[in-house]
């Protein structure tokens, strides 16, 4: 097997047995890169010198002061901090930024020993919905989706084992789903946001990507994720009991998405489980709407000082523009009744999704749709104004053969219950849902 | 009068009428600042050469393109970023750190016109409570107060007519209330956060200091905070109705504190106001342990890649270690127990203080203490817990001579309505609460 398609776990394996240099591995993913750049365009910033100087300096340390992440590369959507490079925001008003700061995410990475390898693309800010340059590599004329769409195509495409995205209304779980990758979001404020440019306050989160579950895991432990009961060491998948919830907006749901939903729920029913359906009632109707009012209040707030700079307004896409410039003429009452609404929401999801192994819903519409506009967000914004935590599992595939994920939820700060429940979902997902990655 | 003592308001006007050059008043500030900066030392970063060079580029800008703040000097707080200067955080671990980005208020700052000063000190992170070096300008045996603490000094000794610093318990209100200073808390997230080090993302408020209820509102407007409704051009006292709030822990004021309130209740009378007693209730009595619960929560995520660094936890205070490491015990239960019970009373908060001008409260157990613990936030951290808009109105004095305020609050997002109503007042307390500044 060629190195660049090494899991983080299986690379920190060889690592430690003195198997494989960071150097070497660094090598193979660049050459990986170079190869499939044109065709996927997945990085914002790549500098092979800087790679490598920093993957010989990684394989200069003694194995006894060696992190748990020690020589794992990772990409770094560009709405992160990271010092010694810039970080662009895909905005011409920070062309050539360089904050000389690593966020929070990135100085966690570090000191566990990770190898920043880059810097991926976004959409502008994370905050609109036309693509960057970046391809889905499993079909260049669709989407990989967005708005972490170089952290998820470079993840898919053997460039990187893990990323970091982030998300405010489904900037992880459906470029997750589009690609075909294990995506993470976790509870909300569970991981430090500090160094990740603002554009929702209230929803903003970061998200990992990763081609297993143990990469996520992996992650998930590096960054203190902590239930308040640790999980079992392995779920039982027979006599479990899951929700499937077809939310509020179901009839947005595709063809793809509802066939893998079905195969989903007759897959979880052949390995033992039962599955309910679950009705989130009436009270959850309004989420859709108060998640884009706070989404373009907070987006207000958010973006006022670039609209400020000289030219700034010229040099903003106009949904950043009309955030700021509140055409969707949001009062204070209007995002309050919002605010307030989802905040008392929140316990609510949690009750109900304590009740099951994990709530199983669409992570996305259909499969990536043919063009450059990242997708719709409507089968997961409801969830990230909720705070629960999100995982993509990849296994089904749409009319086109391109892949398909679905969501599972659990209550807040389960999240390392909702990767021990994943894992097993995702082995008959993977196994048994009909998506193979042909890259 | 020396220049030194205008306020923001008057230098503006003085600017604008040519009278006075950015130049000549930033020269009288530094040359307060070289008289005074061993009695107070308020600043944790300041550097003539480049205040002054600023200064004269400001001077050559043409006055159709001047800002609204044009030539306006500004202290912030040292956990604000800013392009060309360091923030240090008050941390070893920081020391010499200089990000090359603007925080976003520091940005509207500057494109507004605002003449960046300096760095003014902070307690650790700004969640420490053994002060930094700084004095109280009144009294240099006593502390300013904190987190805030140098841009609190510093207004307060003429030493920059305005000033940013950050709310997460008490850190504005407090140390406005110890120097005599104006305070406005904004509502959370009505100014945007970032660039300012989190400390607690549910909590964390930019906080600004003046000398006069104008230059607050001066600011206010530059950051954009706007009410549903406009407030009336003068707010009238005759015929307004109050509501004083001794909170749940008043046994916890002092004698300076309740003095103060008493006259304050008496003054409002005296001009025609009516004051009626508001007990919150029984629902508000868990809100002190909520804050400590959710502030310790947020701390342990915020500071850990801090701690996770080489040398981290040695080179970290006791608070900062003891949050990272949960000496608390809290679980993910309490803490979403504490964040949901405080999302609940936030609408209710809003109802109660919508019923009059303002709720009336202390700022603070009493006058400055001897010594630099920055003191107590028992009166301040159950309104940052709620979000809501607080200003401190100077007026008072304690048995020592030293200054004390009292708060005023408004529900959410009536940010503009509150500063009307501190004008009217902040004109009765300054003239005839009995606390004049000797400075």
């Amino acid at each position: 097997m060629e190195l660049y398609r090494l899991t983080a776990m299986q690379a920190l394996h060889n690592i430690r047995a003195n198997e494989l240099t960071v150097e070497d591995y660094a090598k193979s993913l660049l050459k990986r890169i170079q190869e499939r750049d044109s065709a996927v365009k997945a990085w914002a910033y790549l500098d092979p010198v800087q790679v490598l100087n920093e993957a010989r300096r990684l394989d200069q340390i003694p194995q006894s002061q060696r992190g748990p992440l020690h020589g794992v590369p990772v990409g770094v959507k560009d709405v992160i901090y990271t010092k010694g490079m810039p970080t662009q925001h895909n905005s011409s008003l920070y062309e050539g930024s360089a904050p000389q700061v690593d966020a929070a995410s990135v100085l966690i990475l570090r000191n566990a020993g990770a190898l920043i390898l880059g810097k991926t693309t976004t959409t502008e800010f994370s905050a609109t919905t036309e693509g960057p340059k970046s391809r889905n590599p499993h079909d260049q004329s669709r989407t990989p989706g967005g708005s972490s769409s170089g952290s998820s195509a470079a993840v898919a495409d053997f460039q990187v084992p893990v990323s970091l995205g982030t998300q405010t209304g489904g900037s992880t779980i459906r470029p997750g789903s589009f690609n075909g990758v294990w995506a993470l979001k976790p509870t909300w404020n569970a991981i430090s946001r500090e160094g990740q440019k603002i554009c929702s306050l209230n929803f903003d989160t970061l998200g990992l990507f990763a081609r297993s579950v143990e990469d996520l895991g992996l992650l998930a432990n590096v960054f203190g994720l902590e239930d308040d009961e640790a999980p079992p060491t392995r779920f039982l998948m027979k006599g479990a009991k899951f929700a499937v919830c077809r939310t509020p907006i179901w009839e947005k749901a595709g063809p793809g998405t509802r066939a893998a939903l079905e195969k989903a729920v007759a897959l979880l029913k052949v390995h033992g489980a039962q599955v309910d359906e679950v009705d989130l009632g009436s009270d959850f109707r309004n989420l859709p709407q108060w998640h884009a009012t706070v989404q373009a209040t907070d987006g207000h707030v958010s973006f006022l000082p670039e609209y400020r700079r000289p030219k700034g307004k010229e040099n903003l896409g106009p949904l950043v523009v009309e955030q700021v410039e509140n055409t969707g003429r949001y009062t204070h009452a209007d995002q309050l009744r919002a605010l307030d609404g989802m905040a008392a929401l929140r316990p609510k999801i949690d009750t109900i999704a304590g009740r099951y192994a994990a709530i199983l819903t669409p992570s996305v519409v259909d499969e990536a749709p043919v063009g450059f506009h990242t997708g719709s967000y409507v089968f997961n914004n409801i969830w990230t104004a909720l705070h629960v935590p999100v995982i993509n599992v990849p296994g089904f595939r749409g009319k086109h053969g391109l892949p398909i994920g679905l969501s599972l939820i659990a209550p807040r700060y389960h999240d390392q219950w909702l990767l021990s429940v994943a894992k097993e979902v995702g082995r008959i997902f993977e196994s048994e849902g009909g998506w193979k990655s042909k890259l």
